[in-house]
């Protein structure tokens, strides 16, 4: 749905003509930006209450800079609808990560002036230090680059190894430290407590006024002491107030803090920050939904709230009279409570997303048991591993894609040792929205190389919950990961007793001839679907659900080898060297010459939509599926194939 | 070689014959511990500098800890010798890195005093955080655990969002800043500028006498000006001689810093600190090489010398008559500074391995264009990305089992994007002495399965040159990596000139009949041998390079399955979802029958031992391949067939 801009955003196409207005009209500017993200979020969803909370900054940032010569990369990106907004996208910001429409996040291939295409954390100033170090050797002196961050994606590692790196070169370049103490949910660290604490002034400011009045108290006892103060004064603002600070350490210089939402203030600083060369930090302090009032209240829940009411703040809810199938984050996150009340060895970890894969219950419920530490997918495997070390079953829940920051971890601290940690790899296959960058493609082709590791998937809810079970029932001789994606599984009646599923022991859930359908996973319930369609023309797959990746079931691969020459794999996983490839190598090795089809994520970049959507266009929704199996089978007319 | 201990270390087994010396004889250990190291590293090689840097530290530690109760983690483990020796392994560490002997890394298999494995750096802070919340949990208030890092180790960013993490739980965590200034190369970045700062006072300490002295002139004012003093003197201790430090930023307790030599001091810091509840760091300053005065001097060189005589310090070289084949590393260092000469876009990239991945040869001849960017590979790739935004074009190096933690940074930062960064994967395949956890496994798979990336892989020296030429000739659309193994090639006269490679074309080695085999990168010189001796055995198999997993050479694979029924690929990598695997998935989708045995780093952990030694061992040695054709094929005598 299409919104009307107010009078003045409605004359900005690109940040030339933001430059064209008065100091005095950006405030009235940003007024209008923060209405136009309310009125198109409200009806067209997205994420909310970042780009809220940046509205001063986005605005003081592309009247300041010359954009796009000077480069701007906004860290994560879920901040940067204004940005989007003012940069030529006003007119597609309705299509905001729509199937076919713009992304959720920057893109560089959307426009020139997103200069760095962001999703995950924490990449911005290593990019933006790559940018500023290749002006400076192609001596662009003038140009500058500058890195949004926030307060949540500065506790990752690789933004202290930018830092330890920018800190060493002399190029141009300026961090913004968004401090809103959030990431999705409250960031948590020491750091956030640093930066509260800087900013708040209980130490530090508290200080610099002890030693203001100090000195003036000293100055009074005569010209001696009043040369003596000026001394003092020199080495403290020299040494001491430079030194004090965590970014002064790592040699940036440190201004601030200072309030992101003074437009006319930011706009001072940053023109001044312009003219100081070397690495410089700018800590702005910002409330996350600034703006709108509920938003600035429950920051969490406005994280992407989805469709709602911009008046009353009510979130819309889709109704329905039947009991709808719960999500799969929701069966994690239950199931994690009644485990560990069962279990007094289970933990949980999440880095940073105790909301997002329901951790938060456990959090809850027993808070000493379970942990967000951070956005750190590093840490959070090996402070996992050290865990396990000491005869406790840590459950570490990363999102799949997230998981690809983690994975010399996996390997060499908890594999190599045979560790018995639970891997829940929540967002696995497509992700839908969020797009490109956070599909959970590779999972299953990188986990399924690792000695000592098992693989597995839930096809349904109450799988993903006897999986949870079985993990902890006794030591496996190393990891235990379950794979699962992002929303709704498909059973209503979910909480049903635990009972233990064999590892790698697949199951058969519909008998047919001529072509057995294998697959893994959620996804499954496609070929389902697909089975259902297929027997009323005639068609009479068999089904098989392989359940575990690795290692892999065996017997049932001889069954279905046997007895089948056509075969068609599928999975919410990128194609090559995926559990399509683990059924070729058992084909090949085991001498069998069966016709097989792998379907899953093609060898391209998928960008966002629906899951059904992409699923269909990456070709393994049930559709694809009745497709491929008839391409493949003959029909054959028969009755209760069905089991 | 076995060697002779001094009288106090030969009656030290384990840590509780340490305990039992009097304090004063601890100087007397450290001497016999040092000659000891000295002694057997000279004659049987090993890591060396670091760990008589240690020597003190450790004596200290297993002096004052109670062993294997209190945990103790020693960060990357080159520096653990010492720890091998005190702790029930002196009567086996002739055997260190030795096929089938002990490990060149503490490892928990090995000894119950090994409380987390180690090879990889920055990965101690996590673990020993696990151990120490586990702990908490369990009620052991007692129990110490001890983390032993290095400044180079510091600067990764697991060690950032493991005290980010630990800053926030009140666990008895100490961490002990092993700071030398070393990573194996110096170290860089801003975090080390501070750590020199604090610890040769440059700012910090003159700063503390600075203001002594004034306010000592001010006391002499009167007893008005005293009580300011007083008050000021408290509010400098309190507030800013501790917010002063980046470790208490991050909450952390910090002390020292302090000599790391000085044994018996570091006993009393060490019992002192016992006693201190919640999250510790202690600063202790080493020399890398300590008491080896040629290792002091150069201790890049001393890191890990080989053998060498300890009297006159000259490290053996094997002497040949012939001209020997350079290092695959000589050829990447020599080929960058070439490449750059020509092309002003290239740049030059490592974390932290200049000499080790030679980039040091660039470095020195081109200082604006090669970075050490520090431990730090997430950064490196995505700072890489940062330069190729710019259209420079970055050559990232990257040893393959360290590229393991910057998997997502290839994907969503270089792949997504298409940007040109050439990654060079050194270390690729069996890494040798050092063992499982450097072994150079998984990149095949890992990273065939990206989109917009080509995955090449040189036989010998020339060809390596060659995809380095041919990586920046154009714009391929994306990264271009170039795996290539630890060690000498094959080619003696290889500084030809330049020559493009097409991408995605193989090569066909040798014709041959009734068997094909195909190979990937320089393990393919093991079948060239293989050839030789089947050849005069009367069996004729073909052999062809396919040196691109991707694109694959689809023609020259229609060729081979056309052909031949009988096939074996060979890699220095795992076979699942390997080279040979996308042999299969070609196969299988395009109709082909043949029988294919695939040879490769089989589904179990590799420990260490020489490569030739344990590519036997995997399966894919020439003999293995003698072995695998003769089972395969029936032989032929023809002739003329060795191309």
């Amino acid at each position: 749905m299409e919104v009307q801009a107010g009078p003045l955003l409605s004359k900005i196409d690109l940040p030339e003509d933001l430059k064209k207005l008065k100091p005095k009209e950006l405030k009235e500017v940003c007024k209008e930006l923060r209405q136009y993200i309310i009125d198109v979020v409200s009806v067209n969803g997205g994420h909310f209450a970042a780009s809220l909370g940046v509205v001063e900054l986005t605005v003081a940032l592309h009247y300041v800079l010359n954009t796009p010569y000077d480069q701007l990369v906004w860290d994560v990106g879920h901040q940067a609808y204004g940005h989007k907004i003012l940069t030529g996208r006003r007119g597609v910001f309705h299509t905001n990560r729509i199937y076919k429409g713009i992304s959720g996040f920057p893109k560089r291939s959307e426009s020139i002036f997103d200069t760095f295409g962001v999703g995950h954390s924490s990449t911005s100033i290593s990019a933006a230090l790559g940018m500023a170090v290749a002006s400076q050797y192609k001596g662009e002196t003038d140009r500058q680059h500058v890195a949004v961050i926030g307060d949540g994606s500065m506790t990752a590692g690789m933004a202290f190894e930018a830092l330890n790196h920018a800190g060493i070169e002399n190029s141009n370049l300026l961090v913004i430290l968004n401090d809103n103490c959030m990431s999705i949910d409250p960031n948590v660290g020491a750091l956030k407590d640093y930066l509260t604490d800087i900013t708040t002034s209980k130490s530090y400011n508290r200080f610099r006024d002890d030693v203001s009045a100090v000195l003036s108290k000293i100055s009074e006892l005569g010209p001696d002491a009043h040369k003596v103060v000026k001394k003092i004064e020199k080495s403290i603002k020299g040494t001491i107030l430079k030194k004090s600070n965590l970014f002064e350490s790592l040699k940036f210089r440190y201004f601030g803090p200072i309030d992101g939402h003074d437009v006319d203030h930011l706009v001072k600083v940053l023109e001044d920050l312009k003219h100081i060369p070397g690495p410089k930090l700018l800590h702005c302090v910002t409330v996350k939904g600034k703006g709108f009032a509920l938003a600035e209240k429950d920051q969490t829940k406005w994280h992407a709230p989805g469709l709602f009411d911009k008046i009353t703040g009510e979130i819309k809810k889709t109704i329905s009279d039947k009991p709808q199938p719960p999500k799969y984050q929701d069966v994690f996150g239950h199931t994690m409570v009644e485990l560990a009340q069962q279990n007094d060895k289970i933990m949980g970890i999440t880095p940073a997303m105790p909301s997002g894969c329901s951790l938060n219950i456990m959090m809850k419920a027993m808070p000493t048991r379970a942990f967000d530490v951070g956005i750190a997918e590093q840490h959070a495997v090996t402070f996992s591993a050290g865990l396990a070390t000491q005869g406790l079953i840590p459950y570490c829940n990363i999102y799949s894609s997230f998981m690809q920051r983690a994975f010399d971890q996996v390997v060499h601290d908890v594999a190599l040792q045979k560790l018995p940690v639970v891997f829940c790899l929540d967002r696995a296959g497509i992700a839908g929205a969020d797009g490109a960058t956070h599909h959970g493609a590779y999972d299953i082709s990188f986990f399924r190389g690792i000695p000592n590791m098992i693989v597995s998937a839930p096809m349904n809810e109450e799988e993903l919950r006897n999986l949870m079970y079985t993990a902890q029932l006794k030591n496996h001789g190393g990891p235990f990961s379950i794979r699962y994606p992002r929303g709704a599984g498909v059973m209503t009646d979910w909480q049903r007793p635990f009972k233990e599923i064999e590892v790698g022991r697949g199951r058969k859930i519909c008998d047919g001839e001529d072509i057995a359908i294998i697959t893994l996973g959620s996804i499954g319930n496609e070929a389902v679907k697909a089975c259902i369609e297929l027997n009323q023309e005639g068609y009479h797959p068999a089904h098989y659900d392989i359940r575990f990746v690795k290692p892999l079931d065996e017997k049932m691969l001889h069954e279905v080898f046997n007895k089948f020459d056509k075969i068609i794999t599928v999975e919410d996983g990128c194609i090559q060297g995926g559990m399509g490839s683990a059924v070729l190598e058992f084909m090949v090795d085991n001498d069998y010459h069966s016709k097989v089809v792998r379907l899953g994520i093609p060898d391209k970049v998928i960008e966002h939509g629906e899951q059904k959507e992409l699923w269909a266009e990456c070709g393994y929704d049930s559709a694809s599926i009745v497709k491929n199996v008839k391409k493949l089978a003959m029909p054959r007319v028969t009755k209760g194939m069905v089991g």
